[in-house]
């Protein structure tokens, strides 16, 4: 088990992925009320077919898988009563003992980043999650205000790294320092690892989105110190068994690979969506669980 | 006048910011509802405080500047009634004539950029505006949705390409193809403009986010043949002879500096904020006027 890597040490972000993984599965469920699921569950496009679609997949995935993952934009498209079924959806995930990563790929830098943390990491914010997902386009460093909220409420930060479309691999894979320097996701993932090294923060509290559906990173994500969610599963191409070969070197319960349309076909029915979403779990657990 | 590029098309996004540059001046004025800023004015840090500062902005500013820029994280710090508030200062904005930027930074792929593009730029929306900013870290192909409804609602794209903070340099002057190619930068720039040149979008549809604080890009701006919002102005170092010198080369109506901290701490007091906008457009004006 040395290639593994240590596993996070047992506070913070980290170790609450780790619980909740080694409890119910490395499976992180999308919640994606986009216009072309609502129609096929037979939903109308509007805030009241959200609400339905949203508080089916909270009552399906909870206690099937650890997490799910709201995509933010698909809320916003409704303006304020679209985020007040979001914050109605949020409650009743963490009423349900769900882990919650609000999937909102925020970037800005100084106050405006402090305002995205208040919103979304704030404990005493309606729409406060366990973990949000930011874009580093404006450094890594103008992220710091979401690290540190994330380090004070034991909540975390997911820094999208490498991202599962093609379009993303131009910037991605640009080389830093003149062009002799690591790539621009291996810079990161450096960043990210150093944060999490530190030792200024609970362990695990920032961790990355590294598509499945990519070919391993120069960087060893053995050494991340945190959580990886794995976007690419299922729609987008990647097969569990790639993602049990593409992970293999990360820490027992940091990777969290993520579903949503692959199994969002199979509602509206409550049951079926449960049955969905465990079968891609098992076989995700067996595929990293194979050494 | 050669050097200054040829003026864009009398249609689309460009055009529209032209007329009201033309007519107001170049300057975009921001709408920061931060907690220091609320406090400064003697409001509360509530959606009752967020409403006041917000339609007092849009009182002050209506017909002394073009444009203004609500930052989107100040309202989602309230989750759905920051969002309700917002609806009504957008709304009031556009009653005033203003052309309305959102400063949402909103980055993703497929469906989901489609959802971001619905939320921000149909016109049928709570949340519509005239332009919305965004990130390309997950590539400037994965906006494609947000430019086609910017097209077909003569509305804008403002592509956040090299942002005013240091800790931005890292990634947007990575070097491309291996580290041989251009810098991230100005490999987007080359993209918006092969977009805005391509002939498929109204003239302007697409428009970059370059800070003013840094020097000229390699990729000359004369050549975007879309609008530049300039943040950097005031409080981030930038002063309106920078802005002048270092846009000299853009076609006449197509750069708006943005100020936002260094305008609001003028306030609460409506005319001292008219005053002040008007104080920093003028020198502004001036300053972009010389040859």
């Amino acid at each position: 088990m040395a290639e593994r890597g240590a596993p996070v040490r047992p506070s913070g972000f980290g170790a609450r992925v780790a619980r909740a993984v080694a409890a119910t599965g490395p499976l992180c469920a999308g919640i994606d009320p986009s216009p072309s699921l609502l129609d096929a569950w037979g939903l109308g496009d509007d805030a009241r077919g959200l609400r339905a679609f949203s508080l089916r997949c909270v009552d399906a995935f909870a206690g099937v898988v650890p997490v799910v993952k709201p995509q933010v934009a698909f809320y916003e498209r409704f303006g304020a009563a679209g985020y007040a079924v979001l914050e109605e959806v949020l409650a009743a995930a963490r009423a349900a003992g769900l882990l919650v990563i609000a999937d909102a790929k925020r970037a800005d830098i100084g106050s405006t980043t402090e305002a995205y943390a208040t919103a979304w990491l704030d404990p005493a914010s309606p729409l406060a999650v366990h973990a949000v997902t930011a874009v580093p386009y404006l450094g890594l460093g103008a992220l710091a205000p979401l690290v540190v909220a994330a380090a004070a409420h034991g909540s975390g930060l997911l820094v999208v790294v490498r991202s599962s479309n093609p379009e993303g691999r131009t910037i991605q894979e640009a080389r830093t320092e003149g062009g002799t320097g690591p790539a621009v996701e291996d810079a990161l993932l450096a960043g990210i690892a150093e944060l999490n090294r530190a030792g200024t923060l609970p362990a695990g509290t920032v961790g990355a989105v590294v598509g499945a559906t990519l070919a391993p990173s120069a960087f060893p994500l053995s050494g991340l110190g945190g959580p990886v969610l794995a976007p690419g599963l299922g729609a987008q191409g990647a097969t569990a068994a790639d993602v049990g070969v593409r992970f293999a070197g990360c820490p027992p319960g940091s990777v969290l690979a993520n579903v949503s349309r692959s199994v969002l076909a199979a509602g509206p029915d409550e049951g079926a969506l449960a049955a969905a979403a465990r079968s891609v779990r098992d076989e995700l657990a067996a595929a990293l669980a194979r050494p």
